[in-house]
């Protein structure tokens, strides 16, 4: 083979990866296995979505509703949720949405009676660590990353204690520099976060939605700005990818 | 072939039909032309969502900014356009959702330049008739058929005279019935409406959303409250439905 032959197939390589389209990246991020979907969900099962603003999303809280449009906001959760009740109408599935903003671990536990055990729930999805990070980095807090740790950990010892068999749904909290709110400084500190929260999913044998590595690749395919525009909370496009990830995660 | 054995083929046949999933009900009602996609959206494309309460899903009309969560509400809209966001994501495409809620034809007509034309959009899906149709039935509006046609057939005329190369997306009007404000006695005066936006998707060559089609077959996979609570307004898993209707009528 010549050179500019080799060449030629080198940059074919380079630009088939570079126009990758966004579905092969979540792909590329996510081995689902086919059984999961058929082993995580049963008829009558109650779902709920935990975390801070990205879940919360601007849900309405007068109420709060399962299955229900206004108690659900416009983010990951109502596109993931909707597209759970599409896909298997005939479960006869109740999804909660109790994700509230600024929400640090501590304060999930503060309010997990109520919004969370009270529910009964057989899936049980967790996504919270920016603000453990985000709100020490602006003086607001005084948490560390064992403080984020240790608190977690207890989070999920008291759920599995009183369900034991709840099926946990661990997300990895998220940034994307090179935008409003977040620069490279972010990604070293913040990734002692991210390793606690990937350390307890296995710890408690969690199925796992890497979303770091999701944003991280998208963010080779277009700017990190079209995803989330202050680097933590996601774009209408950002939503939906988060959805697909999530989805896939759980085998969908 | 024993009669028991042709019973059980029989059998196993219908079963297959009745768990048929909602991706495969999606499938058997739109055909896709998988040129549509490439042909339909272009770089810096323009899109409008325009509608009544389906559309509008509660967005916040404050600031009315394009790409925007609170701008989108949580409808079809949202999923389909986060949806367009993400998967073409290279492409910079403006998206605005401008329905707005109890809208009748010539409602839409009303704010047309500042909430259509204004806007020069690329791509223009519509969704409006059953507020034509629903106001009439409860005596708040002196609407008929003849009407919506008109109103509905001047709208377009006049988009079309203004943006010749506008891409339209006419979506089919629906209802369904055996829900809180819906029933049978609906369905043949409906109808009427439903065959006039048919016949000038027809006249004007648009792309066409069956929903109605897409609705019925659902609900025969899981109850219309399912898919919608009142029978007009759909629930969390009908408008993930709509999405994915919209999005396969266009190529995605």
């Amino acid at each position: 083979m010549s050179i500019s032959r080799r060449n030629f197939f080198k940059r074919t390589i380079i630009t088939t990866s570079a126009v990758a389209s966004i579905p092969a990246i979540v792909s590329s991020c996510i081995s689902t296995n086919e059984k999961t979907k058929e082993s995580l969900f049963s008829k009558d099962d109650v779902i709920l979505f935990q975390g801070d603003s990205i879940t919360d999303a601007g849900r309405e809280k007068q109420s709060e509703l399962p299955n229900n449009i206004r108690s659900f906001g416009a983010g990951y959760a109502f596109i993931a949720a909707s597209e759970l009740l599409k896909e298997m109408a005939d479960k006869n599935l109740t999804i909660y949405n109790r994700g509230i903003s600024g929400n640090k671990v501590y304060q999930l536990a503060e309010r997990w009676q109520k919004d969370c055990l009270d529910l009964k729930p057989d899936i049980l999805s967790i996504l919270i660590g920016v603000n453990d990070y985000w709100h020490m980095r602006n003086g607001n807090y005084d948490g560390t990353p064992d403080i984020y740790e240790n608190d977690y950990r207890e989070l999920l010892t008291r759920t599995k204690k009183e369900f034991p068999d709840v099926k946990l749904v661990i997300c990895e909290p998220f940034i994307l520099p090179e935008t409003r709110a977040v620069d490279e400084s972010w990604i070293e500190p913040f990734s002692l976060y991210q390793k606690i929260a990937a350390k307890l999913s296995e710890e408690f044998k969690t199925l796992w939605v890497p979303f770091q590595k999701v944003f991280t690749e998208a963010a080779k395919v277009a700017p990190a700005v079209v995803w989330t525009e202050d680097g933590v909370h996601p774009s209408l496009a950002g939503c939906h990818l988060m959805a697909e990830a999530w989805l896939k995660s759980v085998g969908m």
